[in-house]
Order: C-alpha cells, then sequence, then structure tokens
C-alpha cells in the first residue's frame, strides 16, 4: 500500500538540513548501511539534491561508503556539470545496474554531454534493443524533438475498439513505465488521432477507438525544436506531443513533464543570459564560473571604455565645471536602468511569441513613449536638484534635457535592439544588454556633457 | 475523425501576420461570416494570442463584427490585461453562454481579480452548484492551492478492483474533462493513495485498485502556496497533486499542466523584478506601463544621486586630475555588472531552493572568489589602458587596485543580499539590484577616487 507523506514543509522538498548532516555524520563514521537507511526511502529527485548541496569531497566520501546505493534515476536527476564526476566514480558494474532501468529519453539525457569514454560505459550497459534506441536518438540533431522524444509508447490501429485495446493492454506487451494517450495510426502505421485513456475507460467495449479520438490532433518533426515543442505543449495544454518521422509514423513522444523542464530551462537560460551569466550553475567550480563570467565583463570593458571615450572629448568642458563629473553618471545610469526594462520586457516577448512583426512598431512607439513620459518627470526631479545642489539653473536644464533625450532613447533601443538581433538569428538574450547599455552610455554622457559645453561654458 | 495538423511553422503558433490581416480586412467590411470562418477552426489559445497582438481599436471592432464568437476558453486564455476590456465588451447573455461550460478552475482564474461587479455577472452566469464551487475555491487564500485546485476528479473507493472501477466510469457518472489517475479513498473519504490510468487499462478485472496505487503518493493542503505544489509537481514528475482539507480528505487537484503555467508565471516574475518590470504585459496601456516602471528608475535615481554624491567628496581631486572623470565610470561599471551576475545566480538558486543554508557560505566564498579571479585580470588590463591613454602608471595601479577592490565586494554583495532579503521575508528579486548597484557604485566611486586622492595628488 501506498504511503501517505505529508506536504513538504522544509526548505528544499524532502531534503532537510537535519538530514544532510545526519547523512554526512554516517558517511564520517563509514557507516554504510545508517547511510542506506537516510537515503533509500528518498525519492531519486531529492537524493540528487542532497548531492549538489555538499561539497565535491563529501560527495566523493558518501559514495565510497553507500555502494551500490545510486539509482540510474539519481544520476538523470543530477545537475549536468555533477554527472560526470559522479559517474567517473561509479564502478562500471553499479553504472551498467544504474542505467539498466532508465527509459530511452532519460539515458539520452544522461549521456549527450558526457566524454565519449564515459558515454561508451554507459551504453555499453544497455541490452542491444536499448542501445540501438539510444543511438538513433543520439543520431537525431542536438536540441531537437527526435534527441529527446521517449520512444516507448503506446500504438494502435485505427479500426479497434476499446475492447480490443483494452485486451491489447493486458496482454504481455511491454508498456512504459507512464502513458497517459493511445495514439491511432494506418496500416502504414501513419499517425492519425489519438485516444484519452479516461475516455477509454468510461466507454463501453464496443465503441470505436476513432469516435473518441480528441478533436485537435497535432504531430512534430523529429527534427523540429524540442523547445518549440515544448511552448506547444504549454500553448495548447497538451499531455503528450507525439512525434513522427519523415513518412508521417509515429516513432516516439514528448511528453508534458519533460516539456515542463526544458521551458524552466530556457526561462533559466533567457534569465542567465541577460545578467552575463551563460549557462552557470550553482555547483560549478570556481574556475568554470570565472570563466563563464569573463565573456561579459570584457564585453562591457570594452563598453565602458567607449563611454569613457565619449568622456575624454569633453576633458576641458569638466575642468571648466566640477559638477558635470558629479552629475554625469546619473544621466547614463539612468538611461541605463530603462534601457534593460524595455529591453527586458522585449527578450521576454520574443520567447513566449507575443512580440511579432504585426505588432512591433505599436510596442516600439510605446516603448518610447514611456520612456518620455518618465523622462519628462525625472528630468523635472533632476532639474531641481540640479538648482538645488550646484546653485545653477542652467545647469539644471541641461541635466534635465539630457535625461529625457536618454529615457527616449533607452525605450527605442530597448526594444529595436533584440528585435533587430532575433532577426538576423542573434539571442536576443545573450547580446541585447551590451548593446543597448553601449547605446544608453554613450547617449547619455554626449547628450549631457554636449549641452553642457554648449550652453555652460 | 480527428484532424492531422501538421507542426506550426510560423511565428505565433496558429497565428500568421496574414491571417491577421484577412481578419482585420473581414473586420472592416463588418462581414462577421468571414471573420467566422476565420477564427472558429483556431484553438481558443491562439485566439486569444491574436486578440493580444491586435490593438484596442480593432480588438473593439472584432468582438462587435464577430457576435457571440467568443468561447468561455478564449477568456481564460487572454492575459489578464487583457481581460477586463474583453469582459466589459460582452453582452450579460453572451458572457453568461460563454463561462458555463468552463471547469471550476478556469473560471476562478478568469473571476478572482475582475472588479465587483463583473465577478458578479460572470457567477451569475453559472447554475447553483458550479457557483458554490467557484465561491468555496475564491474563499481560500490568493496563490493557494485550494484558489487554483480543479475541484473535478475521480475518487474510489480503495478496497474496489480494477472491474468495479471501470464500471464505475462507465456508468453515467460525470467525468472530468481530462483525467489521468484515480484517487482512492478510504470509509472516511480520507485519500490514501492513486493509481494511474494506464496500469487499470493493462490489469484484469480482478486486480484490486490497492495493488496497483503508485510507490509515493504526496498531497498537498488548500492552503498551501500553489507556486510550491507546481515546484513539487515538477521536482517529483507527477502528473496530478491531489489536494487535501484538515480532515485529508481529498477535495481537488492541481493538474500538470497548471503547475507549468504557474511555474511559467514565476519564472517571468522573477525575469521582470530582476530588470525592475515589476508585472508588466506587453499588452498593458502606456500610462499603466509608465506608472509599473517610474518606482524603480526612482529608486535608482536615490542610488545615482548618492554615488554622485560619493563624487563630489572628491571634487577637488577631479579638478586637479580631469582623467579621473574620464576613467571613474569604468570601475563602477565592471561593479555593477559582476554584481548583477552574481545576485541573478542568486535569486534564480533561491527559486529553484538550490541555495540553502547548508551551502550558502560555500557559494558566498565561491563568489568572491571568482570577483577576485576576474578582478586581478581585469586590473591588468585597465592598469595598462591607464599607462597607454594617460601616460601615468600610477593611475594604471590606482584604477587596477580599484577594480579588484569592487570586483570581490561585487560577488560578495551579489550573494548576501538576495539571501539576507530572502531571510527576512523580502523577495530578492524585486529588491537585490538596487541594493546590489548602490554597493558597487559606492564603492567603486570611492576606492577608485579615495586611492586617487591618496596616492597621485
Amino acid at each position: 500500500m501506498a504511503e501517505i507523506e505529508t506536504a513538504f514543509e522544509d526548505e528544499a522538498f524532502g531534503i532537510t538540513d537535519r538530514l544532510i548532516s545526519d547523512v554526512m555524520q554516517a558517511v564520517v563514521a563509514r557507516d554504510g548501511e545508517a547511510v542506506s537507511a537516510l537515503l533509500d526511502p528518498l525519492h531519486p529527485a531529492d537524493v540528487a539534491h542532497l548531492l549538489e548541496q555538499i561539497d565535491a569531497r563529501d560527495r566523493r566520501h558518501l559514495l565510497v561508503v553507500w555502494p551500490g546505493g545510486l539509482e540510474g534515476e539519481v544520476l538523470s536527476e543530477l545537475s549536468e556539470s555533477l554527472r560526470e564526476e559522479v559517474i567517473e566514480q561509479l564502478a562500471p558494474s553499479e553504472l551498467a545496474e544504474a542505467v539498466r532501468d532508465l527509459e530511452s529519453d532519460d539515458v539520452v539525457d544522461l549521456v549527450e554531454y558526457l566524454d565519449d569514454a564515459q558515454q561508451e560505459a554507459v551504453l555499453g550497459a544497455l541490452n542491444a534493443t536499448d542501445r540501438l534506441v539510444v543511438e538513433q536518438a543520439l543520431s537525431y540533431p542536438e536540441e531537437s524533438a527526435g534527441r529527446h522524444m521517449q520512444s516507448e509508447l503506446v500504438r494502435a490501429p485505427e479500426h479497434w475498439t476499446v475492447g480490443e485495446a483494452i485486451d491489447y493492454l493486458r496482454s504481455d506487451v511491454v508498456l512504459p513505465d507512464q502513458f497517459y494517450h493511445i495514439i491511432l495510426v494506418d496500416p502504414r502505421l501513419k499517425a492519425t488521432g489519438y485516444v484519452t485513456l479516461g475516455r477509454i475507460l468510461s466507454h463501453p467495449r464496443a465503441t470505436p477507438l476513432r469516435d473518441l479520438a480528441e478533436d485537435t490532433f497535432r504531430t512534430f518533426h523529429v527534427t523540429q525544436d524540442v523547445e518549440e515543442v515544448a511552448q506547444a505543449i504549454n500553448h495548447y495544454h497538451m499531455i503528450t506531443a507525439p512525434v513522427v518521422d519523415d513518412d508521417d509514423r509515429v516513432v516516439g513522444v514528448i511528453t508534458i513533464d519533460d516539456a515542463m523542464m526544458f521551458l524552466e530551462e530556457e526561462a533559466e537560460e533567457d534569465l542567465l543570459r541577460l545578467a552575463g551569466v551563460g549557462e552557470g550553475s550553482l555547483s560549478d567550480r570556481v574556475i568554470e564560473t570565472t570563466r563563464q563570467r569573463f565573456p561579459w565583463l570584457a564585453v562591457n570593458l570594452i563598453t565602458a571604455i567607449m563611454a569613457s571615450f565619449v568622456i575624454s572629448l569633453f576633458e576641458e568642458t569638466i575642468a571648466g565645471l566640477v559638477a558635470l563629473a558629479v552629475l554625469m553618471p546619473i544621466v547614463a545610469s539612468m538611461g541605463g536602468n530603462a534601457g534593460t526594462q524595455s529591453l527586458t520586457v522585449a527578450v521576454r516577448a520574443l520567447a513566449t511569441r507575443d512580440l511579432t512583426t504585426a505588432n512591433v512598431w505599436r510596442v516600439i512607439k510605446k516603448e518610447a513613449l514611456v520612456g518620455l513620459i518618465n523622462g519628462l518627470i525625472f528630468a523635472v526631479v533632476m532639474g531641481a536638484v540640479g538648482v538645488v545642489w550646484f546653485g545653477s539653473p542652467m545647469l539644471g536644464v541641461v541635466i534635465a534635457v539630457a535625461m529625457v533625450i536618454n529615457l527616449v532613447v533607452a525605450g527605442f533601443a530597448g526594444t529595436v535592439i533584440p528585435v533587430v538581433l532575433e532577426k538576423i538569428g542573434v539571442d536576443p538574450a545573450l547580446a541585447s544588454g551590451a548593446f543597448v547599455t553601449t547605446v544608453t552610455d554613450i547617449v547619455g554622457f554626449f547628450a549631457f556633457l554636449g549641452l553642457a559645453a554648449a550652453w555652460l561654458l
């Protein structure tokens, strides 16, 4: 009988700080039985989570003290940066046992980024049929539906009845662990529709399956981007997305739980790219993290030097009125922030397909207008600050006008730049930030110092 | 028979620019039949998408020309900012017809943020039973599992067999549109486990349901945060999450497709909050968008003024060497970017529960160390720039040392600030940016100008 677990109240699902410290105590005492007693009842996702929370040395000790404890599912749940490390530590026999029970798509996820020797070790542990399925999937492009589909699925001839389907399912056929639809196929194995299990269960045996088929049926090609499939699953509230080959034969399915994972990864990727962090994960080592952060900082340095060059054009102006040096970062900073606001909304809307050629001009005009209105408000505020702080009404006017210019430019550039990048095939999440900040820095310093040179000196 | 649709290749799922312009032409020609012919075959999610792409005036005309066309599901798919506008335009009878076929959780989603008059209009269109269910859900706190659960579900006594379950499902009982599990209950209606439909279909009629129950069974309380439930669904790969009341009786379920929506919303919220955009959506009006952007820009203005104040402390230093004004934004900008990198990783890791008390110190040390290494590299680069550009080795040393200090501080503050905000109950996505930038601006200007004052003049 299944055991009831109450809702988790801890910070990290089934894992508490207490549990971690108990496990580590048992590891230090080299008490394998105690470790098993603590870890065996956990869901594989929780074991993976625990392994991610402790440091590399503790992980190594834990795996030594807990021999044979690691199930294949824990490996699939582990973050990519830890998989290689953990797999390296497993004896070939342990690895073989761990991967044997995984579904084909989980094996593919597990091995696709391993080095050749490790990949071969995992594939070698599979039986010939499973290995063939995995190698077939690996032959499709990275990020394609074919690469990530689950090949275990349930098909039925479209002329079958409910009774025939039930008899088939009750026979000794091998079924996927989880399935929610039966896919109908014609005599040439072409997919023609699908039926939910709920409808099959609630209709008499004589009912033809085709009468129970869902109204809409969408299939996806093996080479289609798996993220697009995941977006369609989300958009159309599908549970299973059938994947077909060139002859329209169903060769696999993308399930909603995998789609959820792909969308999570996509959202995380966009977030991290916008912040210039690339593919980073918390469990990466120092040197890896340093390397991931470096390129964006380097790009930012070039940007910052370009901005400094603009300032250097006005050295004499600044020498004549040092107050300009005090106030100039304000204009650039406000522009940078307004630009980031616009570009984040644009990048997100491009990802969710809400920003399209149909509405792009309306959005650009709107963003520029929002920049104008906020610019006018802050112009008044900063004008007053200029007067009060430095007692110069004209300095107030200069900073106010520069502010308006920069906030309008920020709204415009913050939308146009991501849209153009997307059009020319560059990921807008990755590159927009640097371009937009360059524009707002340069425009900000140029407008403020240029106006000051013209009107104040 | 279901119709096959090929994989979408357009930018926005089923919606192409061509379709939008065809629809708008038919609207201009006031040709209701042509509009119906174009829109009726579309999935409700696609109709909603189309309504979001066109502007408010076109939307108004479209709804006038396409009377009675709008299904309830289109309303649930619409972004929140458009719902009020569209509902206002529907005649009471149209609204009644639209909402009558929705599942209870969709009605709740639809009405929860409507004003009282509109809410009453929708509730009034429901029959007494449905209305009771919706009002019950609305009595649970916002964002709770009880508020968002689907109350339609399938329960069975735990002592039933497969045959009894099938006979029950085939009787004239009302079933949910979609269901994937049967939830087992004891005589007091307490939930004790659940069985997937796939296992029921693949076992003989005599098999007891309890023998087919899933190994793990988790329930969630009606008052639990629905985002937590969604995270658990994702973490544990569940399809259905049973929601129970104080007596452990199942009163509803959160399904994986809704969980997917909640996680998407959460990820979007974090992304937009990090960029200081609040709850913005592309279809908000100018004035709303201006209002959403304003607070963050105002906070940034205060931050920028504080940074300017630090600069003003060194007016004499700058007057003595204008090159300082040229170079100082570089140090602040690099610190700001490094800080944003660290804080984005930290905010994301807090959201996914990867950053916990168990590893927080390790992460803080790592981030500071990453800052130190990158700081040293950029210090060498900037030192060289200082020497080459301004011919002053000492200026090079000043900017190099300031760079190292600011990047270490950025790594430290970028992690500590979000963690502390989370601990004291403030959303780290919302507030971290302002704090971290303040720290890196002030430290950057202070270190650079302070060292310059001490060593150069």
